[in-house]
């Protein structure tokens, strides 16, 4: 009997769940517990993840904006009254001060740290908004027998910073981010096909082949997340990307505002599939 | 006053028809009648014209089994009860002898010759086959803001052979036949959602930009239609084409089989927008 082998199903962070079949209510519990504080890229499948972005009210009219002019970076799911950390569309128990992994913290449009929960930052003047995230659309485009790479092999999938101006809206402005993710043009076909009828998750590409033309340079060279491999015969394909907003807030520099920490995401009671359209 | 002048809206072949306003009865009742024998192409705009093929029964079954097998090449829109030359489901009135502007007649698989009417060469046992045609979705295309080179410039879409096998069926087989139509990034994008509403009509592209990855040795060349232009910034993009049945047709060497004479079209009584989904 060789005593080093590791179980056959690990535990992941040692909950012992069975991450597989969990859902999104119970995920939520043992982080609002403080049981858990990891990714949850891959939990809770099947359900809608969320990018958070929690602005006063004196921000929040100029953010709906811009979230409304530039929809493809910037899908608005749900947006919370003012005062209120509940969005109850997206879960009836959802608490937005406890609920999410990790938090990031923003002072004058600067990181300040991560933090595990933000009831003690709470002010009765915060909106928050929760937009769509490319986790749903990579599940519809896995589920179609489609292969993502950063999925296999454990990598961030690669995001670049694009020439393209995002439509502003007083203070917040940015240029567009973008995704890349490659397939063989059989697969770009298909993919275009699927991520449009996820219109509230990013929907279809902005851009493939060609990545000169909106302003990237070097493909070789992510401007977030890990370098891309491109195999040949395969063909560079680009979402807009939820990182957009963040670049967007950063140059509004509210006093403060708290996102997401990226990767540790928004989970909710909603279903992928209920998300498509056509 | 220039009497010289042309007037303005010259009528097209001097029947002097308005051609943009013309539904497809009209034009089928003049070409039945023996006054207009040119291209379809454009004419009773918004409706559906398809790709003809009437074969021998003994051949049929085969034929039929050819296009189930490759839908995308061979969409099949109707076909007719044996020794019928009716097809009431695409136009009530509709008679497959007379209301075509011109035939081509094939003899062991060999082109033998264009007719006007195929009265005299009708059989008993023959089976007609309406095919969905490329000029269904571009209008979509069209209608959509998209600009089609050969469209514009009057030219005939280029066409390949690939080295991509199409499923056999009997004595029918031939490598895959495409179109080509060339775009910017975001409008292939558009291209891919757009014709993937119109399955009947060949549907989605089966491929884009690497035409080496399909067998396509040099682009310049059109295998037939007219050689492209591709422009700087332009991506080409790759259907399934309705030739692809002729070149099977030929394969087959049926003792007689009768087509369309290319570009002159069963002109239907079916909206072309009647056969969008999704």
């Amino acid at each position: 009997m060789n005593m080093t082998a590791a179980p056959a199903v690990e535990p992941r962070h040692g909950l012992g769940l069975d991450w597989n079949t969990s859902g999104p209510g119970e995920l939520r519990r043992r982080i609002r517990a403080g049981r858990y504080s990891g990714h949850t890229g891959g939990l809770a499948r099947g359900y809608v993840q969320a990018n958070l972005a929690v602005l006063p009210a004196a921000y929040a009219d100029e953010f709906a904006r811009f979230c409304q002019r530039n929809p493809k970076p910037c899908p608005l799911l749900a947006t919370s009254e003012p005062g209120s950390p509940r969005l109850p569309e997206l879960a009836a128990d959802l608490d937005l001060r406890t609920d999410l992994p990790s938090y990031r913290v923003f002072r004058n449009g600067e990181p300040d740290g991560d933090v595990a929960s933000i009831g003690d930052l709470w002010q009765d003047d915060f909106v928050a908004f929760a937009l769509g995230c490319s986790y749903s659309f990579e599940e519809a485009l896995v589920d179609a027998g489609l292969s993502l790479r950063h999925w296999n092999d454990g990598s961030v999938c690669p995001m670049y910073l694009t020439d393209i101006e995002c439509a502003p809206a007083g203070r917040f402005h940015s240029r567009l981010v973008v995704s890349m993710r490659s397939f063989t043009p059989a697969d770009v076909i298909r993919a275009v096909q699927i991520t449009s009828r996820y219109p509230r998750v990013h929907g279809a590409p902005v851009h493939l082949g060609m990545p000169e033309r909106i302003g990237i340079e070097n493909i070789e060279r992510a401007w977030q997340g890990d370098d891309p491999v491109v195999a040949p015969g395969e063909m560079p394909v680009f979402w807009a990307c939820g990182v957009t907003p963040q670049v967007a807030l950063r140059a509004a520099r509210p006093h403060i505002a708290i996102t997401h920490t990226p990767a540790h995401m928004l989970v909710t009671d909603v279903r992928n599939a209920s998300l498509a359209v056509g």
